[in-house]
C-alpha cells in the first residue's frame, strides 16, 4: 500500500515562477489585461501546479468516486435508505447516473471504488474493490472506525491517485457516494473548525425541518462521545468521518504529491480536502474548488481552506457532478493561454 | 430584407406544458429532486422553447458576432483606439481571438458580420458584409443614426438569424466587437430604465477613474442632446445605441421568432436584449443570460429583464466569450434529461 508519510513529504509548494510567466503571456494576448478573470486565474494556477509557464492540455481526466456507508444512518439522518449507496454504485457501473452522463460529456473517465459499502457487489469488472469494512460504525456510539482502518482508507486513496498518475492522468476530480455522508462531513468540519454544529449542518439529500434538528443533535452527540482532537485531522476522520471521506483525503494527497491538479466537488469532497490541507498545508495549492453547493456548510469549508468556488449552480447532488462541470472551464483556460494570438501576432493596437 | 414587424408578430409565448413534463421527467431520474438545480432549470426552459418535453440535442450552435464602430470614441471614452475594432475583426477572421478559441472548444461556429465597422475589410470570404454605415455618429452631438439605418441594422440581424435557422442552427450565442460600445450600451440602459448614469456606467475595457468620470459626462450629454423616449426602444437604439447593438436586437428577435434559444453574452449583448424585450415582452423567454460581467450596469440590465446569469466568472471581454462558455452547461442539461436512468430503470429506492 502507498505510504501516507511518503505522500505528505512529497507535497511541496507549487512553482510560482511558472505562474508569473503565465501571467505575462496572458497579458500579451489580444484582450484587455485580466478581462478573462477566473479563466486566467485557472491558467496561472495550472501553470504553477504543472511547473510550466504554458500549461499542457488536460487530455487525460479521471473522476475518482469513492463509495462507503455510514453506521450513523440508523439515527435517521438521511432522506434516503442505506441500500441506496449500493444501488447507486450499480447505477454508476451501468452508466445511468448523473456523474456518468456529465463525465462522458467532459471527456473524463469515471472510476468507482468500493471503500466501505455495506453489502457486496460481485462480478463487476469496472468496480475497484478496496473495501476496508462494511460501512462505518454509528458515530453517536463511538468512533466511526479504528485508526488502522482510517489509514488503510487514506492509503487506498493515495494508491488510486498513484495508479492514475502512472496511467498518464493529468487532471483528477473527486466524487463520492454514501448515504449519510453529509452528517459525517458536517461533523468533520465542526471538529476541524470553530463553527457550531448549527452553522455546518444542512439538509443533505432533502430532509425536512425536524430531520435537520435531529441531524444536528446526532452530530452534537457524535462530537461529545468521541471528542476528536481538532489538531489531529486523522483522528477527526477516524472518530467522526467516513471511509469514502478518508479515501478522498488520500486521493487529494496522492494527486498533490504527484503535482496533478485536483478539482474537488461539493461538501463531502471538501471535508476530505480540509483534512488533507490540515495534514499538509501545501496541498491546497493543487486543489480547485469546483462549485458552491446548496449545503450550508460548504461555503464555510471553502473559506477555511482559502479556496474560491468557480461555479455557482446551487447544486447538491454530489457524486463528483460539480467537479466534472468545471473540466470545460479548465480546458478553456488551457486553450486560451496556449492558442490565442498575441497583440503582436495579430497586429492589434494596445491601449 | 427580413421584416421587423413580421418577426415581432411571430414571437409567441413558450410551451409551458412541455416544461411541466420536462420537470416530471427530471424528478424521475436517479438523483434527489431538484439537486441539479440550475442544470434542471436550463433543461426545463429548453423544453419550453423547443416545445418538446425532452429537448433535442443542441447539435448545431452558432455564435453571431456583430461588429460596428462608434462616433462617440472621439470623446475619449475608451482605453483602446478606434482602429482596434477593425483589427479585432481581422483577428476573429484569422481565428486568433478568445471567441474563436472558446467556440472551437464548445463545438460552435463563429459568424462575423460587419454591420458598421469604420474602414473596409476586403477579400475575406468568412466575413458577412452588411455594413449600414462607417460607424455611428457622435451621440454627444446628435443621434447615432437615422431611423432608417436603425431598422436596416435590426433587420440585418433578423435576416442572419433566419439564415442560421434555415441552416439548422438550434442554439445561438450573441457576440460583438465595437470600441466604445459600453458607452452606447450604458446610454441605452439609462434611457430604457430609471437608473442614473452613474449606476449604469462602468470601466469598459479598462479606463481609469478620470476616464470613468468623463464617460459619465459623455453619456449624460448624449441623453440630454437626444432625449430618447423611454417608451420607444427603436428610438433609443437610433439616438444613443450602436449598429452592432441594433443588429443584435435583430438577432435575438429573429431567433425568438424561430423558437431558437439564444444565449446573450455580457453588457452590450444584454442592452440589445433589453431593447428586444421592450419591443416584445415574450422575447425574454427565449433568452438565457450567460454570465454576470464585471461591468457594473450588467446586473441591473439582467434584473430589468428578469433573467438570472448562469456563470459568475467576473469576465469583461465581450465578443460572445461568456455566452459560449455556457454552451457546455446547455449540452449538459440536455444530456441529463435525455440520458440519465430513472429510479425505476436503475432499481434505486426513492425517499
Amino acid at each position: 500500500m502507498a505510504g501516507l508519510k511518503e505522500a505528505l513529504e512529497n507535497i511541496i509548494d507549487v512553482n510560482r515562477e511558472a505562474g508569473v510567466k503565465a501571467r505575462e503571456r496572458l497579458d500579451s494576448l489580444t484582450k484587455p489585461p485580466g478581462s478573462l478573470a477566473v479563466l486566467e486565474e485557472i491558467a496561472v494556477k495550472l501553470a504553477e501546479i504543472q511547473g510550466k509557464p504554458i500549461p499542457e492540455y488536460l487530455d487525460k481526466k479521471a473522476v475518482l468516486v469513492m463509495a462507503g456507508d455510514h453506521g450513523v444512518v440508523e439515527e435517521g439522518v438521511s432522506a434516503f435508505p442505506q441500500e441506496v449507496t449500493l444501488q447507486m454504485v450499480l447505477n454508476f457501473l451501468n452508466g445511468g447516473a448523473a456523474i456518468n452522463i456529465l463525465s462522458e460529456q467532459a471527456g473524463a473517465e469515471v472510476f468507482v471504488t468500493d471503500i466501505g459499502v455495506k453489502g457486496d457487489i460481485l462480478g463487476h469488472p469496472n468496480l475497484k474493490n478496496m473495501k476496508v469494512r462494511q460501512g462505518t460504525r454509528n458515530i453517536t456510539k463511538g468512533p466511526a472506525m479504528t485508526m488502522e482502518e482510517t489509514i488503510q482508507a487514506v492509503e487506498s486513496g493515495i494508491e488510486i491517485a498513484y495508479e492514475k498518475a502512472r496511467e498518464g492522468v493529468n487532471m483528477v476530480a473527486t466524487g463520492e457516494m454514501g448515504i449519510g455522508n453529509t452528517t459525517s462531513s458536517s461533523a468533520v468540519l465542526a471538529a476541524l473548525s470553530d463553527y457550531s454544529v448549527e452553522e455546518v449542518t444542512g439538509r443533505g439529500t432533502g430532509i425536512n425541518k425536524d430531520g435537520l434538528k435531529r441531524k444536528q443533535e446526532v452530530i452534537r452527540k457524535a462530537l461529545q462521545v468521541n471528542k476528536p482532537d481538532p489538531k489531529k485531522p486523522l483522528e477527526v476522520l477516524q472518530k467522526v468521518g467516513g471511509l469514502e471521506i478518508a479515501a478522498l483525503t488520500g486521493v487529494i494527497l496522492g494527486s498533490a504529491s504527484k503535482r496533478i491538479p485536483v478539482v474537488i466537488d461539493g461538501f463531502i469532497s471538501s471535508s476530505a480536502a480540509l483534512a488533507a490541507c490540515c495534514l499538509k498545508e501545501e496541498t491546497c495549492r493543487y486543489v480547485f474548488a469546483s462549485h458552491l453547493s446548496q449545503e450550508i456548510g460548504h461555503k464555510l469549508i471553502l473559506e477555511q481552506m482559502g479556496l474560491k468556488p468557480i461555479l455557482f449552480l446551487n447544486m447538491r447532488l454530489g457524486e463528483g457532478t460539480g467537479a466534472v462541470l468545471t473540466f470545460n472551464l479548465m480546458d478553456a483556460a488551457v486553450k486560451i493561454i496556449r492558442e490565442m494570438s498575441t497583440f503582436e501576432e495579430a497586429g492589434v493596437a494596445k491601449k
